[in-house]
């Protein structure tokens, strides 16, 4: 298939990735990641996913094998990998934020096999979470026919498994991982939640395609949301020099028993959402609502046209 | 970059272990699934998926190789292979139904055997269906260019071909496997249809994010349905105990030639959106309206700040 | 596990394989690819964006090595792995729009080559446009910690590394894998871009899941998007035979400078939203604004519900 011949073709190469290798020193700002310890990779990530979901939910993949023993020696071994991995994937985040901030940490070995210690440590109490979590889920849907068909397949279970293991490790200081772990679950579900928020107990996502939770967000327990709902910030204080503030409360507080239905937006680091409120879909809220509180659109009734008006939306 | 002893590390290790699997026993509700039937896995339904498209659309895929009759030769060994595997996640799921349950059916084989037959006999409809499908989506987005630009790649094309195999599943009977590849096809295109919904023929959905259609869904023929859609419920129905009532008709009814613009919630499970009505983008029902109705939203004209005023909306 | 006896099977399955493979000729329109070159398949498109993401941002790989010297290597690798198969997937693609024109180009070897040279010729201006695309991402969001994190997770940067390569391949004329890229990021984010939409430099889209960009709008310079938002198009003009017309401007004009919130709709081939506007979330527009104006909702303001009324939406 090749008119040109070999030596031409590779003569037009090498001119090619030399122009593009010299372009990684040019690009602003840089875009390349060389000499340096390597990151976190994407399939790292998701490989540390899958051995948590192995360990937190037993038994539900292929190779868990049959008998209750034989699953048990596999999450044994998963458990051991995991160690190893997390340990490893902490260690070139915390070297990474190092080079950054100018220090090269003394002994950030010990902190990275401390923090997986410590995340293996928690998973009894976050299995715990996300059982009630799992209730929650089978309570509030309809639709649900088991818990086993929740654990299996709403997308709800894979986004809340990532974001509390996530926010573990963000708590813990560990850089990098935590938001390639909730953006991993974004991408299979189009669930977005920062692994800084704070989220309560017996929390439920149905449907949940485009629900935002941003990163200052306080949710209590026993809340639900529908597809598309928008925890986000109201304004971006910046500094003198006009650069991002970042860390300031900017997203809202949801305290406990509350709904919150598909589309409705809630801004604002101050905005409040009262105990056991409900509010209703597409609403609107950039303001504090008091408890027990049943908000609803502004104008729900839409226009019937004439036959001489036009609709004009496509 | 281990300070640890390795004794030390095992040990540690090991406790860690005991705890994690002391919870299996502890959380509630149980969330492993050990001592029982296997169940149809992720990886499970993502390979029958795979199958069903290689028979389905034969020829666009890498392995279907060059010449007709190598890509019949691949055909047919992937109905062997569908057939096979068909029956086993089946099977798997029957049995744990019927464990549910309290019974033990008697010859669960055969009927998973017999659903895995009707299933693979109603392809050649399956397939007139989806090519209608197919045809609508050509037919109704002018972005394009022909056929197989919409076979390799439109999202509605995925999501549409797992609900209609989802839904011939469902109609059998057949436990968990139906969801397990509707929610595989949400992850990969934020397509969210029930298998219970009942969809006609020359459906089209444009672009496809955030669409939800619910379990008792009724949709009629030459129906366009575009971005962020929602056919929902409306209220929750509960028993004397507080418990939710299931299978309930909860979601509209959408009659032949309705055009849904994007954004739009529809919900009830007495609403009916009468034949060739129009649905304006962002429109709010709850509420039935006639045939030829042509629906737009209340308000639809935003509002232009004075300076004075503050855009507080982020 | 099997009642019936293999040769009952096998004549049942023989039987169901020879009306599945009657069914491909029968279908309409035709939804099968035999008897031609083979096309570009999905697994081709991955494997280019894989090979694409490993060249413009090199060393956040794991194949990607620890020295600057083996990430030098790898990469020369990979432009020559991208040249070969672009050229193969560009050429299956250029033979079947020439078959389905009725013509056969007589070199299309060397047209295909020609734009995978083009193609790789152009990776160092697509990486200056990414770096600034990075950038613009860095400033416009709180809750980036550093440029690493926003290169590794964020889907934003998947989908405009997708839609600026889809956007070289398809000027040059390249039929069926720009859009199949752009697809492959639209599964992965959320985020529908066209190929052939216009985009300027340092683009933004905080979020992302649900944004569709029109296959004609033209965007300007410094635009922020964020979840939900919709530049769509505004009826579709057909010919005196009722079919649509096809590349017809249908999409709205962005000017720079623009922000645009969650949720808005912007629609129309003649729409422009002039230099410096700020769109608030969920405005409707389908008129022109004029540079610097700040649009709010029509009314944003909530009902509360007194006791007797019921919050009906769910």
């Amino acid at each position: 298939m090749n008119n040109c011949n070999i030596a031409e073709q590779q003569n037009k190469l090498a001119h090619i990735m030399e122009r593009i290798v010299a372009s990684y020193d040019e690009a602003t700002p840089k875009i390349h990641h060389l000499d340096r310890m390597p990151l976190p990779s994407r399939e790292d990530a998701a490989a540390i996913m899958e051995a948590l979901e192995e360990i937190v939910y037993p038994g539900y993949y292929s190779a868990g094998g049959v008998t209750h023993q034989g699953i048990i020696y596999r999450v044994q071994e998963r458990i051991g990998w995991l160690f190893e991995h997390l340990r490893d994937q902490i260690s070139k985040g915390l070297r990474h934020m190092n080079l950054l901030d100018g220090e090269l940490s003394l002994a950030p070995d010990a902190t990275s096999e401390d923090c997986a210690y410590m995340f293996l440590e928690s998973l009894p109490r976050l299995r715990r979470r996300l059982a009630e979590d799992i209730q929650a889920a089978y309570d509030g849907d309809p639709a649900a026919g088991c818990i086993d068909e929740i654990i299996l397949g709403y997308p709800a279970v894979y986004a809340i498994t990532a974001y509390r293991a996530a926010h573990e490790l963000h708590r813990m200081g560990v850089p990098l991982l935590p938001r390639m772990l909730t953006e991993l679950a974004h991408s299979r579900t189009g669930i977005d939640i920062h692994p800084g928020a704070q989220i309560g107990e017996s929390f439920f996502i149905d449907h949940g395609t485009g629900v935002v939770i941003g990163e200052t967000t306080i949710i209590g327990d026993n809340v639900k949301l529908y597809q598309g709902v928008t925890l986000g910030a109201l304004s971006f204080p910046k500094d003198e020099k006009g650069r991002l503030i970042r860390g300031h409360k900017r997203h809202p507080t949801i305290e406990n028993d509350v709904v919150i239905y598909s589309g409705a937006t809630i801004l604002g680091g101050d905005t409040v959402i009262g105990q056991g409120s409900i509010i209703g879909g597409n609403v609107w809220l950039m303001e504090s609502v008091p408890p027990g509180s049943r908000v609803a659109q502004a104008e729900p009734k839409p226009r019937f046209l004439e036959p001489h008006e036009e609709l004009q939306e496509v």
